[in-house]
């Protein structure tokens, strides 16, 4: 077997980079559980019919099948999750009579797309997602709560402030009605590509696709470029003359949920007109994130509120959730040394062997020491004491430990410090327990 | 959508058994981590060519395509691992020049066969592995180690006791080899079958399949019976009267990992020659494990030592690793109510609502108990009390908190107690933090 490649689109982390992905994971699960937030983790797979029902990404969807498979394999059919929300609205509609609503979730898992790769944007990449589902109506204070415990899971992680933007579905939809829109989701899909072909390329597709007037697709753009931080944005609005009843509920939700975010978390949250989302099961709020310094990589944090996901027909479960996208901030982070650990693995002391005779004695030193909590491992070889040394360095370990007649004895090789000491009472300082996770000043460009 | 159904081979569990869950992964992770173990993830795919060059379970791969791939498509060949000891030979390979060895590196994911789901056999299943791999040489000893931190891992658990049964890969080659047979890895297949199809039916197929003399399948046979807590063993087998150089090494060392391992946790490990595993890449020590009163359920941890399971061609990286089917314990003993978590959900305090206008403020009381480590909901609408306090019954938050005008208070909903408190000192009993997970007994089935 010669040396493998990786794999364009699916990314795999080094050791120490990998300490950094757990801490941000953990971190973010303390905020979700701190929040009650329950965990729960799907299977992978669901019926291709359900991944192919909503949104605009059949095309990205990995199918299975087993290798040896018969025709009427039982398998066929089946597809890897592309996100969390449908695999969770199916979970909720299967085991509704086992749960307890409304009910908070959280869902940290792979997902995987067959998109074309590039930063950012994976095959194969993390979500963190929480979602309150409920039945038959959901509380619109959910759509206010969500983005603050974002803002809460985000702030505590070592990257650069937040900005969350957040738009109204009806809003938007009242508004292309209120235009003269006959089909106002074909007005979203063109608003939704500002970014991508710019504001002339959109007004063009607004009416050649979209079929509105010349009048109406400039109202659109007009909308598109209305921002701010607080409830002002319903003015100006307004003073574009559209009228729809719709539209006002949009608004009327859309200043509930800027003023309300404000009043708890000042400056995280900012009504954006222009954000649209390129998914079809929102209904109301719709959220999107920007990371300060690294607005290039695009959302960080999207979602929005759903009415109908989930429906077995007789009951509907509504719901709120926002996914933060792990992978595209670690990829953007981690890639460019931002972010780093202070040693490469967990070990806190290497206890040094003086000849292979010994190793019982120093495993049951390393032993003593972590039921104390400290981690702990023996020293590969017998090798010279300044060889075993080098392995500590090389990884980073802080701590040697010697044992010989006089007794026990610890070095921290960064200083060369030696001093006595009893695995029984020895204790690291705090800092040295664990590695440490620290945000670097990014590498010098210039 | 109607009402979906279980995919069968593919389990989730309810919010209180993914908490049994998280608190078993998070245990194990601790211990491999004090350990001194290193963690990676391996992305899901592994090119089919790596996943069909070992072992004998090709048929059991899933393989994947994009929905509209064309005939061209970059993806084609890829297939989920089925284990995590592939993917992580290919990552050394990979990464080799990036990594210190020797590397010690644990592994938490979910695996993939598409086999016929049973009990404690499934489609997706989550394992938990700890592997050291080196270059060139791997020292002995970690064969001794690998069954103490796992059995550390194991005895941390909410679980019954379990026991490491340990053979050589040597040790039978060698006595195979010492009986006549041509073909050593026939006659281990065939002794692999055992448990299922009982001494009679394997004696037929040694001789028959593996080609053995009626004398050298009864010797086989005869190995398999043997077992013990010590190195007694050895005598056992010296007196069935075979000789090789291969059987006398690999003797050797049966006997220091059933002895080393004693002498550091004694009960934990045994000899037993009837031990095979199935997979073809073992080349020295190989372990299974049985839970006590769980024995039908098969081997609950199973690894061995490999010494070319990763090689480039120029260097080769032995290694030793030992997997825990985190999944076939928790199937066992979450579906026969043995392990149960004492609340739903992780909230410790619902902070009530007495009208909407007051749900700010209700919001800020939470997140000042987060603030403190307190993980805090607010209720989801201003019902009246008593709906507020079954709301958190149904789920067994412990603590509601209630505003007036007459300040703060908490009440155990349990006692009914309610005192006088503020978000900014009032604590919890540590047992209340978190919900707690504990070992019941199982159901009586009188």
């Amino acid at each position: 077997m010669s040396r493998p490649s990786p794999l364009s689109g699916f990314p795999e982390w080094l050791p120490a980079q990998r300490i950094v992905e757990q801490r941000v994971l953990d971190s973010i699960r303390r905020t979700f559980e701190l929040n009650g937030f329950a965990s729960i983790e799907t299977r992978a797979v669901e019926p291709l019919d359900q991944l192919l029902r909503k949104g605009e990404i059949d095309k990205e969807v990995y199918v299975l099948r087993r290798l040896h498979a018969a025709a009427e394999d039982a398998d066929a059919g089946l597809g890897l999750h592309f996100d969390l929300t449908v695999p969770f609205a199916r979970y909720v509609l299967e085991n509704a009579g086992h749960l307890a609503f409304p009910l908070r979730r959280y869902q940290i898992q792979k997902v995987w797309r067959g998109e074309r790769p590039q930063e950012g944007r994976y095959r194969e990449f993390t979500q963190a997602d929480v979602d309150v589902i409920d039945r038959d109506t959901l509380p619109f204070h959910y759509e206010i709560e969500l983005p603050l415990v974002i803002g809460e899971a985000l702030a505590a992680l070592p990257i650069p402030p937040v900005r969350i933007q957040v738009n109204n579905r009806k809003l938007a939809e009242g508004f292309y009605r209120g235009v003269g829109a006959a089909d106002p989701a074909a007005v979203l899909r063109a608003v939704d590509k500002l970014d991508k072909i710019g504001p002339d390329a959109v007004g063009r597709a607004l009416v050649a696709e979209a079929g509105l007037s010349e009048a109406g697709a400039a109202a659109c753009l007009e909308l598109a470029s209305i921002s701010s931080s607080d409830g002002s944005f319903a003015d100006r609005v307004k003073a574009l003359g559209v009228s729809d009843p719709l539209l006002d509920e949009g608004l009327d939700e859309l200043v509930r949920v800027v003023e309300g975010a404000a009043s708890l978390r000042p400056g995280l949250v900012v009504a954006d007109l222009r954000i649209a989302r390129g998914l079809d099961y929102y209904t109301g709020t719709v959220y999107e994130t920007l990371m300060s310094g690294h607005e290039d990589l695009g959302s960080i944090s999207s979602g929005g509120r759903y009415d109908s996901l989930a429906s077995d027909g007789r009951t509907t479960y509504p719901g709120v959730g926002i996914s933060i996208g792990v992978s595209r901030i670690l990829g953007r982070l981690l890639g460019r040394g931002a972010l780093a650990a202070s040693r490469s693995v967990p070990t806190c002391v290497l206890v040094a062997v003086a000849d292979e005779d010994s190793r019982a004695r120093a495993m049951a030193t390393a032993s003593a020491l972590r039921a104390r909590g400290i981690a702990a491992e023996v020293a590969p070889s017998a090798a010279k004491f300044g060889k075993q040394i080098r392995h500590a360095d090389r990884r980073g370990i802080p701590f040697v430990w010697f044992s010989d007649e006089g007794g026990d004895s610890v070095k921290d090789i960064r200083s060369g410090e030696q001093v006595s000491a009893s695995a029984q009472d020895w204790t690291p300082p705090e800092g040295d327990l664990w590695p440490v996770v620290t945000a670097e000043a990014p590498e010098d460009r210039s």
